[in-house]
């Protein structure tokens, strides 16, 4: 039981197991490193500027194993893993084709690069998700369109709303998070500038003009030819950053009221299987949203990292773009992960409409208040109005048996205001 | 000199006496909370809600002064300035209109209202200013489309690149600002959902349909009509926090650049007037630099507070939604103030094309390595072009004295791969 | 109502009008500032190095009113607030002592020493705060020792625990706040270093040994002396970060918990006096809970912040520096506001026993399962004793029904284990 | 080549392969895991509470392999991974003593004990190296006592200072990072409470009185001895969490300096072996500080979430607890690797004392032109000395030949104030 077997997610019940923690596992950035390398060559043989052989043999060896835990330590050296990659794949090209290998381009090329691959291999998985999401919240909310529950702001009832309302909400957020990421899926570039991001060693190497040969190889790769290359212009970077940040606060938004709702007072909806405890078999503990808020807290730190990161001195930064690596990746298991208990959150929520209805008495009546304000204040006068119900509201009594208010229709679940005709537009939404 | 005159900037340089400052004071919030406050009433006039004297008695007395320290003082009682407001309001109108008030809304439609419309107006200052930033700078990678200088990687010489493809680089990143901030201005939405989001007041008040309130409410104050109320879907804040920290980076990115170049050693750029100090007469800051690094280092927390807002559970958060006023106004004031030092620091920028041309050859020729690895490698073999240039290196002798080296271009100034090219296209984006 | 009257806390009822805003606003920076240039020249007469006379000249000038907004505008040029106040100080000093302003001193000294002098004021009365919270948590701690109540884990009725207890963890918060609070405060310094921070400008002015000033200095200042000059090592402001983060933290700890437990399904606690509503009469809103956790949302990105300004290049940074200034008086600020509510709330906590005890009936016993899996075990063996109650469990009918518990005490109120002698304990500390 | 495998830092240069990777990685939490409950149930023998030959089965079961990847998988169900490593634990003891398994503990207990075993382990390294680190400085400071340098703010020559007094400066904070660590690890507690923090289990499993089961419990673990169950009261982790980010600070500081004085024409010093580049033979990278300023950048953030899971609702909060999992570990493993990464540096690091003298030139005497003004003033009068040195800096003459300034002491070497003094005092410190 050595540490050599490295970390696989014993502290991260949250996206351990999941896709998104394959899709971001050292190994799949190892994979992503050298689909990068084996691109730039095809690239390069595409535009006469190395042989087809070359691409093939560099592809073919690209295609074999590395050991990523001796490349970890080796990166320590010049600080970042593409250095000893680089010789690696060198030595398995061969002395014929090997030259071909990495030619003209600079490290960061190739960990930007599969970077991008990463991070959209990953959103594709993300979105896949918030598909299911938003779907099994549509139906939620198509379902309790007119189921009545209290509205509750500041921890205090305060006037109904509906359930319907609540899941459409929720999915309106999830649809936001699906369409910014989908925005920022489809723009992530290649990276290719050599050196100092001139693309002159393309030229050394005998390129007429080498300023075609980026969006060559992001066509290899299914990324997006860059406009310039982007060493120190991290837009993509912060892209993803507040993507990510926003996802995992939608769905956090979905937790947080689970979590309350879930609560043993308030018990108006449940997980569809609560995590237990062996000490205590009546326990049902709400883990998917637990999880999920876990994952909101942390990452709008993990994102200011990342924008801290804009700010990127010279050609290429001494510890800006150092930071930004792991921060990326744990965004990406986060959010991967949160949205993989999500699908599982929405489409398992158990929905309990008699609960809610109870609820909409426990205050006697003043849940309505506000309706009795606006209906009693022409008839009162507003100030006698407001005086009547607080004085109600003081002695506890329940209001119907209040004299005055004989006349008035007191039943919450009428007083839901346009909560239906908002959900129906809400769910018109594609 | 007491605490009641207000702080007006004493510890910000950076956004300090700027039209920002000013688009976000207390003042200016308490500006946008009356004109909040008098849509409404127009809105409901406008859709017979409100006899049309009563939109007109509330807007005036909405134009008038109020105590914006007092009303500071009174919002600690319910947590947020609305409530006392409202009331001061409804006094002013009088007792005829004084009912039509705030009528239906909750404090949160008038807080979050107010708050899109300070943002509207200073992102509009801010949008201003990333104009004429990038106009600047699109100046100065047109004018030094040529101009070579080191290009720097870990602070280290690398190879050379241009100062014009410097500057397209900074431009690129305040148009990827401009459209990310222009997005954002352009979507900002009126909030209205009365108290738990649900229109139910406006109904209790006599709207047959309330749906349609909104977008009049939101026509009124040239917002966007919102989807649903989004008292507890903070979209609109989260797209606020991201494009801010973005811009907030993008300019930091020149920023920290101009800082490097201003180092008493390098000296490649100045501020056209830097700041001086009273004890060293020779001294001259980069102070616009300064402050815009400084807004750099603060906007991305800032942001990571307003994502972490987004998971806000109930109708109404107890907590998080009260999280965002400051951080957001921060957010505002610092990049509106980071902006207009940007407009001064492109515009002012002097570029000193000799001192780079000097700096080409601090290495010895060693900043054209690459070059030479390129184009020695078919000769002599790539390991003993590595060899020789490695002893070469080592020796620290002028690579134009090795006889190996004799027919090879050295000047630094031939290497500069694609910039012009690159720059050229970059210049092309509007 | 324009913005020339300052911000006075409208988007702040967290802490507007308290002492901590007094203790923090411009002009208790400005009078800081003219304390520290006041203490400068004195400590300089009181070593020889001026004549009494100056030292009386300044001292005075230096409690004469200034234009604090005139300040601010001015700070812009070079990015602080000292330059413009030394020329105005030298003015108001006069010709013949105007000369000992400010002298030898860098502008980092002064806004350093007055941000000590801020932090100091501030402190006295966070700390004095944070004595009566925990005296008030210290009293219903005992008051509340036997009273028993649910303990919740993920949001459900885990085993009673009493709220004695909880009271009891609220105030070794609130000690561990005050025990870090003190010893930062205890250990705040003055600065002087002079332009590098080698104290030289002193011994050109005629100081045959300057390194004895500082101490003099920060004693006319009642601050600690610096062991060395602390421009670019910033120990004290991120031990102030680290020691408000903390304390915004402690009493977020409490605030989250009266939060919950004020629920209206849960009420089992209210605060003294709820913030209100206009059109819903009953609501009694926990506001002074909601503006603690809203300090405690935003304190850790604030401190963040500051933290990051400990990488400060250089004698002086470009940017790190100047990012300290605000977000350290915003934490100062909301941790001053927020123990001020700390008092109220604790001091007014209205706690209900009986809502307590009835609550812990809502499982129908299953609340002490675990005691009677401790019992059962040995009993029926532990398989078959965890068989029962998860079948009990399931079936939701009380537990005092069933025949196998006959002989148990099932009374969750005779479960709450060391509860008390534990809050005995933890009442010992003082 | 799969995830299966597990993540050994690959994106991680920074702490790979370290001393601190391997004290945080998930076989040493699962080694933590089984210490703490084999402590346990060591601690209930101990007290009578459970047969030794219970004590001495579970820690010899604890001892055994466990298959980590699967129980992390399994953690997902209930949210950690000690609900599944109890079932394997209890199963390889066996029946006659399985009952004994963690048996009055919850979860947390464990989790939170393991994390602190954790931890406690990890400083020692990071404190070993803090030492080492701090002793290098030491020898740098004394050996450059005298050695004069530029002294720079705001990226500009100011005055004179010395790299000795520069390198007591880092270790200053070294030394301050040392205080605060050791303070936070000799505090660092075991945590004991019981499924709502009450011992009430311990009670129904026959303890008498079990409020000193958690000292005992401390003692066998090398742990503090907690004052109460800290489960929602988060000193400890906060506390970690403001050394941790003060260290990489402090560190950080060190870096920038190191990267602005490597800077290719600043050149004061170097770091013994650069990282290469294999396209550039020339360049030599500053890669232990740019990976430590990494470490600067990253820190501050997690930090944040650490002291934001501060305002923990409840017993067990349904989030906040989760979320502090990794960033401890980040932070730990962070730290960790900066400090061995400034050992390499502090040790190796190259000083040019030559190329320090000569920058002091750069500026013709201007470096010095804070003592002109000092001197020149009681004989000019402060106004025509300031005209003066404006006049000459502007003419960009060196001062020497100015003939007013033909008497005075030009040299800038001379002009280090108590650069010397401070320095011999701050190596006092021990």
């Amino acid at each position: 039981m050595t540490a050599a077997h490295g970390d696989t997610g014993l502290l991260a019940p949250g996206w351990a197991d999941s896709a998104a923690a394959s899709a971001t596992s050292d190994h799949a950035y190892l994979r992503a490193l050298l689909d990068a390398e084996a691109a730039l060559t095809r690239a390069q043989a595409a535009r006469g500027l190395a042989p087809v052989e070359a691409a093939t043999a560099v592809t073919e060896a690209a295609s074999g194993a590395f050991d990523v835990r001796s490349l970890a330590e080796r990166a320590r050296a010049g600080g970042n893993p593409v250095i000893p990659l680089v010789a690696e794949l060198t030595k398995a090209v061969g002395d014929e084709y090997g030259p071909y290998v990495h030619r003209g381009a600079t490290s960061q090329d190739i960990m930007d690069t599969a970077t991008m691959l990463v991070a959209a291999r990953t959103l594709d998985l993300v979105l896949a998700d918030l598909g299911r999401t938003e779907q099994a919240l549509a139906r939620l909310a198509a379902e309790h369109r007119d189921t009545a529950m209290p509205g509750r702001t500041l921890t205090q009832h305060a006037v109904p709303t509906t359930f319907g309302l609540k899941a459409a909400g929720w999915r309106a957020l999830a649809l936001d998070a699906r369409d910014r990421t989908t925005a920022v899926r489809d723009a992530l570039p290649a990276q290719l500038g050599g050196a100092a991001g001139t693309l002159a060693a393309f030229g050394a190497y005998g390129a007429s003009d080498p300023t075609g040969l980026p969006a060559a190889y992001a066509r290899e790769l299914g990324l997006r030819a860059p406009d310039l290359p982007w060493h120190t212009l991290r837009t993509p970077v912060a892209d993803l950053a507040g993507c990510l940040a926003f996802t995992a606060g939608a769905l956090g938004k979905l937790a947080v009221d689970v979590l309350t709702l879930s609560r043993t007072e308030i018990a108006e909806v449940a997980e569809s299987s609560g995590g237990g405890s062996s000490a205590m078999p009546h326990k049902s503990n709400p883990v998917r949203s637990t999880l999920i808020a876990s994952a909101a807290r942390r990452a709008p730190q993990l994102a200011a990292t990342l924008y801290g990161s804009l700010a990127a001195e010279d050609e290429r930064p001494a510890g800006a773009w150092h930071a930004e690596w792991e921060p990326l990746r744990d965004l990406l298991r986060l959010v991967g992960g949160a949205v993989r208990d999500a699908v599982e959150l929405a489409e398992g929520l158990r929905v309990r409409p008699d609960v809610m209805r109870e609820h909409l008495d426990i205050t006697h009546g003043l849940i309505v208040s506000e309706r009795l304000s606006a209906e009693l204040a022409p008839v009162l006068g507003r100030a006698r109005a407001k005086e009547l119900l607080t004085r109600l509201a003081a002695e506890g009594r329940p209001l119907a048996e209040a004299p005055e208010l004989a006349d008035v229709d007191l039943d919450p679940a009428h007083y839901t205001g346009s909560a239906g005709a908002l959900t129906d537009r809400a769910l018109e939404r594609r």
